[in-house]
């Protein structure tokens, strides 16, 4: 019986393939992405990334001596390829699922993952870090930062790039090159890339001197090498050689013998070095180079017919409602604009973008930028709706508060991805805003309990003059009626939800009110939906304290100064003793898994509340009289 | 009599300047840079930087229609000149005290100050908001941002340099090159910048076109304009080229009527482009000139001898405490590395930076590749010190969560300026980290008392595996004996520092145990002094709980999400119902000032303190009892 995978098969880890030829590593490469198809179809997962970096996975753990030397991935969208050489060929199958693998390289998970990651564009200063502390441990190391065109927009990478450029540390930087991060690649810096890859002059050049070698040639290796040398006459100066990068490329980064041949160069230069490889997302399968937005994470389907598009959904997700809101609201107001750091995929922006594409900012995988440009156009009167995740605004906290919360500005941001996020892992988690935004001045802070609400909330943070935040989270909602007609919800204002008997009342803060009031009609609690995390009801705190025994707050963020923490606070400042139980998320990173999982996991599904409302219940009282 | 500054004087507003000929202005640039002098010696405040902009001021309000056009000032140490000449020269002695004006530009201060900074590289973001604000909004508006080389390095201007590149708005970036930050600059763009300055083709070719033209003919008008067009074919391509800004100079920024003509050029030239010029921090005054850093930021002196070096102060400031610390620790421990963001003098690395420049690392204005830079050498086993002030800190909050805390790396943060820092207003207030820290699984917070306290801490969090705060004031401490030999405090344990009456109780976190124990007395209270924020010591919070009658808790951080919000986590955890009096600062950004007016405006002086107590008291307490 012929083998699907002859070549693969006999892979487990790195050091197996390396045994092989250099003329093997093309079928090596056709089979591994014969395999990522086959595996990923049935599975689902990030996809077209992976398909465009077989190639040059096989060509890095062919030249470099992993796991000595360090490959980072940036982003880690891309890596599957690399697990799947790196003796995890056979846990694919789990990926993103509880207790499998993680969608992203993990340190704890292999030690060929040197580096955790999930936001982009930390690659080449954890490289350069590396670099220089192998440097000062004294073992010689060779390190590799892989990193798309998308990411390169953030500024922490050029950040990376300045600091690397002035040292003479060896430090390999790939730059994958293939116009897309997510969405379609925006900036200047995208604008240069392709000009140089277009660079007429040089690629005649080259063009020629291969026509008259042999590849492979002694005369052919001369060539290569001179051409890195000389390309500075043909190709302009780019920015990574005016960082004092030595530019290798554009070469074409489907072509696995010449990835070998070029990573070979690479690693003999001295210092900061960067190659340009020019890669197409979704390689191989050709409805995913075709669509490669829809095709950047997959559910199950079959790969001989695509992905089939679903029928409509009957309700909207958060993210849709907000795309909804956004589109209707752009049409009340002129001076509503909208910003985002490359996601308009992902934050429901695709119809605004065409709808109202002169009021709509795509400004790159560039979050701090995103910030201070809505803080500079609400000097001039605009109104900017930042659309962000929540744990990508963690990357513009800073301009969050010296840029917008300290000059008081009208910014309204939209976050999504609050809360317990799920597959992607810790790194996406959204459990830790409403702390970081709580302790910011100036803030108003929104969390709706459903879709209608959620649509309210923001016409309300829209009129509201200051910064506002509405957070909501992945996914859907209870599936409530969404009214067209948008009215405020007074500042501050709670809301009683169900009128329990006196023992308990349960303050909910934002979408996890479905299971409260599934647990309520159990204990005949009394729920309130606090809807506003900053100002605070106050009074209704004070009213909740004083009728009943117990209050628990619930919300879906940590405890540590989360909005039961605000609860807290106001009944101490009001002295007040009526015992509080504080649910929320754990004080530790939640592995991936569903949402449902991990809100399980966290005590947070209707029956893990019950259980811990009763536990709280019968457990001792010490209560201080308060004797001066 | 003569008068000192005759033109000078007549200038209230930017319109006034406008009446003047060209040919005044260089007279006008002299007189102001003269009031500088002779304003700030007396006075006090940021010195250097204004003085390299005396010109560049006088310009940019000639040639634009202020305040209708926008001039954003990076950073502001540089705009005193700015606010001399925009109707606040007669408050000029009030800068920096409480009530006065405020050391950087700032949006309720003066309709000129068009964006409030303080934090770098802020202002080509914010300019670009407004130029496409104003482009959304229908007017007509030139807006110009002005940034320094130094700024240049953070990653934020490069997104916004990105953005701008691609985009056809109509904005001005002047490059202010001075070669220094407040620290020498670092980084491949300096280099970049050397090099641009240096083109000797370029050079030879204008001196001899000089020559040849006198000056302000219409032929070296034409020729001024022609070598803009055609620079490119003798100095490289720059980055901000490569980005898509058209690019002028660079010119010496001290020729102020050089200056209006290249800023009239660039009036002209439509989209986005940029102005290099060349200034000299200091400028005008010689002490200033020779020594930069020192006369960066100034107390009163007498202009015709200069700064005098003070007598070395009896007791060393905390900073001064870290750095010690920080060299001692380096000695023993050869896996030590420590990294700055361009703070080498503010957070008290001179000497370290002297005694191990291997081991030391200046990254630049780059806060979020310095922790990233950070975790990478934590994965090859070396021990980073990021030394980092409070409020830079938010710049790297998503690099602190997601590639430190994450991965639990081993990466110790010496946070300098938390709390309450003074003079330089709300924009360097530390009065978040705390609560933004707090949330964070897996960090470790520790906040000393004292001095040696601070040391020790130092030593505790080093030698703790994972990551670990250690956060301290600007200034001085209480003055305590610093003991040489270092030992760890065991993790999340409180001390005893008073026992007093049952009463009352104090837990105390940080930097304010002295006002602490001057209360203690008065009121003959408990005091405990926390040391560790997280993990917090829950043992001690019970048992004072359960012996006294009221908790008190206090910090220099804000109450929301603080410290004390977290022994009331773990009171309500333990169902204990003492009350709890929660000090600490307010919920507002509090305006410059000294650190002592800003305490006793927050009610934090021992006197306030001990009100807040006794009010506190005498509230009415509501004592729920638990029915069910």
């Amino acid at each position: 019986m012929n083998k699907k995978y002859p070549l693969l098969d006999e892979i487990n880890l790195p050091e197996d393939l390396r045994q092989l030829k250099k003329s093997q590593l093309t079928q090596t490469a056709d089979e591994l992405r014969q395999f990522l198809i086959d595996e990923i179809s049935q599975c689902g997962g990030h996809f077209g990334s992976g398909l465009g970096t077989v190639e040059l996975t096989v060509a890095l753990h062919y030249v470099f001596n992993t796991p000595h030397d360090r490959i980072v991935w940036d982003v880690g969208h891309q890596a599957y390829p690399h697990k799947i050489l790196t003796g995890r060929k056979h846990q694919l199958q789990t990926i993103k699922k509880k207790h499998g693998l993680a969608p992203f390289p993990k340190r704890t998970e292999s030690e060929y993952d040197t580096f955790g990651v999930g936001h982009s564009s930390t690659s080449i200063g954890a490289a350069l870090g590396m670099s220089l502390g192998s440097q000062i441990a004294g073992t010689e190391r060779e390190v590799v930062a892989v990193i798309g065109d998308g990411a390169m927009t953030a500024g922490m990478a050029y950040e990376a790039l300045n600091h690397g450029g002035e040292l003479d540390t060896n430090m390999l930087v790939v730059l994958n090159e293939n116009e897309m991060s997510i969405s379609p690649n925006v900036g200047a810096l995208s604008r240069m890339l392709i000009k140089i890859v277009s660079g007429r002059t040089y690629n005649r050049m080259r063009e020629r001197s291969k026509r008259i070698m042999r590849r492979g040639s002694w005369l052919w290796k001369f060539m290569s090498r001179w051409e890195e040398h000389t390309k500075g006459m043909f190709v302009p100066n780019t920015l990574f050689e005016e960082l004092g990068f030595h530019h290798l490329g554009p070469i074409d980064g489907h072509d696995v013998e010449q990835l070998v041949e070029k990573l070979e160069i690479a690693k003999e230069i001295d210092g900061p070095k960067l190659l340009h490889i020019i890669t197409k997302k979704g390689k191989g399968y050709k409805p995913a180079e075709e669509d490669p937005i829809k095709y950047h994470a997959v559910g199950q389907f079959d790969p001989a017919v695509g992905i089939q598009s679903k029928s409509q959904p009957s309700t909207p997700s958060y993210t849709e409602v907000f795309g909804q809101w956004l589109c209707d609201m752009a049409r009340i107001d002129s001076k509503m604009v909208a910003i985002t750091p490359a996601m308009r995929e992902g934050s429901g922006l695709v119809e605004f973008s065409k709808l109202f594409p002169k009021r709509y900012f795509d400004v790159g995988i560039a979050e701090q930028h995103a910030v201070t440009l809505a803080a500079g156009m609400a000097c001039e009167g605009i109104k900017p709706v930042v659309a962000i995740y929540s744990s990508f605004l963690q990357r513009a906290y800073d301009q969050l508060i010296h840029d917008v919360a300290i000059q008081n500005l009208d910014v309204l941001f939209a976050i999504d991805r609050g809360g317990v996020v799920g597959p992607d892992g810790a790194t996406h988690a959204g459990n830790l805003d409403i702390s970081f935004l709580r302790c910011v001045p100036n803030m108003t802070i929104m969390a709706p309990a459903d879709e209608n609400e959620c649509r309210q909330m923001l016409y309300t943070g829209y009129q509201h003059k200051g910064p506002a935040t509405v957070r909501y989270p992945r996914g859907k909602g209870p599936g409530s009626a969404i009214l067209p007609k948008m009215a405020t919800i007074p500042l501050g204002e709670a809301k009683v939800i169900r009128k329990g008997a006196k023992e308990i009342a349960i303050l909910s803060f934002g979408a996890l009110l479905n299971q409260v009031t599934a647990v309520a009609e159990k204990l005949d609690a009394t729920v309130v939906n606090m809807r506003f995390i900053k100002p605070i009801d106050r009074n209704m705190i004070q009213k909740m304290a004083l009728k009943h025994s117990l209050i628990v707050t619930i919300e879906d963020n940590v405890i540590q100064g989360g909005a039961g923490s605000h609860v807290n606070e106001v009944l101490h400042q009001l002295k007040i003793q009526t015992p509080v139980l504080n649910l929320g998320l754990p004080d530790h990173f939640q592995d991936h898994g569903t949402r449902e999982e991990l809100l399980e996991e966290a005590g947070l599904s209707a029956e893990s509340i019950s259980k811990q409302i009763n536990q709280f219940i019968e457990k001792k009282l010490t209560t201080k009289m308060y004797s001066i």
